[in-house]
């Protein structure tokens, strides 16, 4: 099997050697992943600038694939389309430092780069650890990995999308897997106001605000109380319960 | 009513100068923008570095709103968290240079801006002009408030969220309002492969691929017959048909 591996976090975040390592037992892994860290650029691609590609290897000297100066999403389309000899029968994003649950997961280069694989009809899965003081990626893996293989055991149609979350170290060992809906509650983000040394006002975000946990079981929820979870996801944002209510307005 | 209006193409963008002006016959129009142009930046956020902000004033001196050193989901967020003085009634997006149809809804930053504000549960607008050889945004303008009009007087509910799209001015005057699904075809994009002057690689996405024509109607063909396109959309990606299959797998 030819796995092609990406991430939001960089061509060597730690997140992304340990899956690396643990998906070398599935079959040939081949990295193609950002030069540089891209938290937070959701499905961006680069349309008017050149992407710088290099051939990066392995502490052991081997191949590990390649670096693009651009985002996670174009890394997959250069993957497929220019780097590697055939199109993969997997891709994989991850790990990334930090889970993309709710709708973090529209905000998230790590989740945009698996639906970039399912645009070209390729089986693709995101991981994401929530964050803690402490990451072991190692472990983390190990379970992504477990994850990975009992989707491929049930044999999906190609093109099928998967967002996975393992819960944070701190929280224990996970209680087992959830396959639950994507959160749809705001999280409670603010801006801090400041005055930069030119006395021009600048807003940054502020971090890591509560997750809303009333309401139904979501990739939210569950990952709070300790499992991991996996949402089966698709890329069409066609609101198809609407489509004949608005057609029938009197549109001229 | 309070409008927020905001682009991917910059504050001082022709197209949304032109929707500016129709806008004001439906209310307060105030806009919060990009500084810069962000083609393709997806729902992508500033996280990491802060956003500078700053006042900016019509031709006529008039207050014309904001311009932020961030992405146009950033603008949506900072205008609601802390620029306006009440949460708007409506957000409008655009008029994009270029038709945001198809799976280019996922790489758009006018989409994502009208996405982030139905994540505040307000009615929230993206409109796309496109590509030709020549834009008439003061055309065009017209036909995008007589749509927006449309919707305001179906009276969607809080957060209702619509992608319209209008034909180039090449292809004369509009031949009607289609309510379509987004197309989920993939694009026939490619890369050029070059060298710089220090011998490194590079590749350049190619410009403006063919539409993929065949099967469904959608947004991607009916825009090309001419018509106006409107597609009611959501921002959940949860594949819901496949949660219960794939909670039944032996996880354990």
């Amino acid at each position: 099997m030819q796995i092609l591996l990406t991430n939001d976090d960089g061509v060597f975040a730690p997140g992304l050697r340990a899956l690396r390592k643990e998906l070398l037992r599935l079959g040939e892994v081949t990295v193609v992943a950002p030069a540089m860290e891209q938290s937070g650029v959701g499905h961006s691609i680069t349309l008017l600038s050149p992407m710088v590609v290099k051939q990066v290897d392995d502490d052991d000297g081997t191949t590990l694939g390649w670096m693009v100066e651009g985002s996670p999403a174009d890394s997959v389309k250069l993957g497929i389309c220019e780097l590697l000899p055939r199109p993969p029968d997997l891709i994989v994003s991850g790990i990334n430092s930090g889970s993309n649950a709710g709708i973090n997961v529209l905000y998230s280069g790590t989740v945009a780069a698996a639906i970039e694989g399912a645009f070209f009809k390729i089986t693709s899965i995101a991981v994401s650890l929530e964050l803690s003081e402490h990451f072991d990626y190692r472990h983390a893996a190990v379970h992504a990995v477990r994850v990975i293989e009992k989707i491929l055991a049930n044999r999906p149609p190609n093109g099928s999308l998967y967002n996975v979350n393992l819960p944070a170290h701190s929280r224990g060992e996970p209680r087992g897997v959830r396959v639950v809906p994507m959160g749809l509650g705001r999280y409670g983000e603010g801006f801090e106001r400041r005055q930069d040394p030119r006395g021009r006002t600048y807003y940054w975000m502020t971090y890591d605000p509560p997750y809303h946990l009333e309401g139904p079981e979501t990739d939210v929820t569950s990952l709070c109380e300790g499992y991991i979870t996996v949402t089966p996801l698709h890329f069409d944002l066609t609101k198809y319960d609407e489509i004949r209510q608005v057609a029938a307005w009197k549109w001229d």
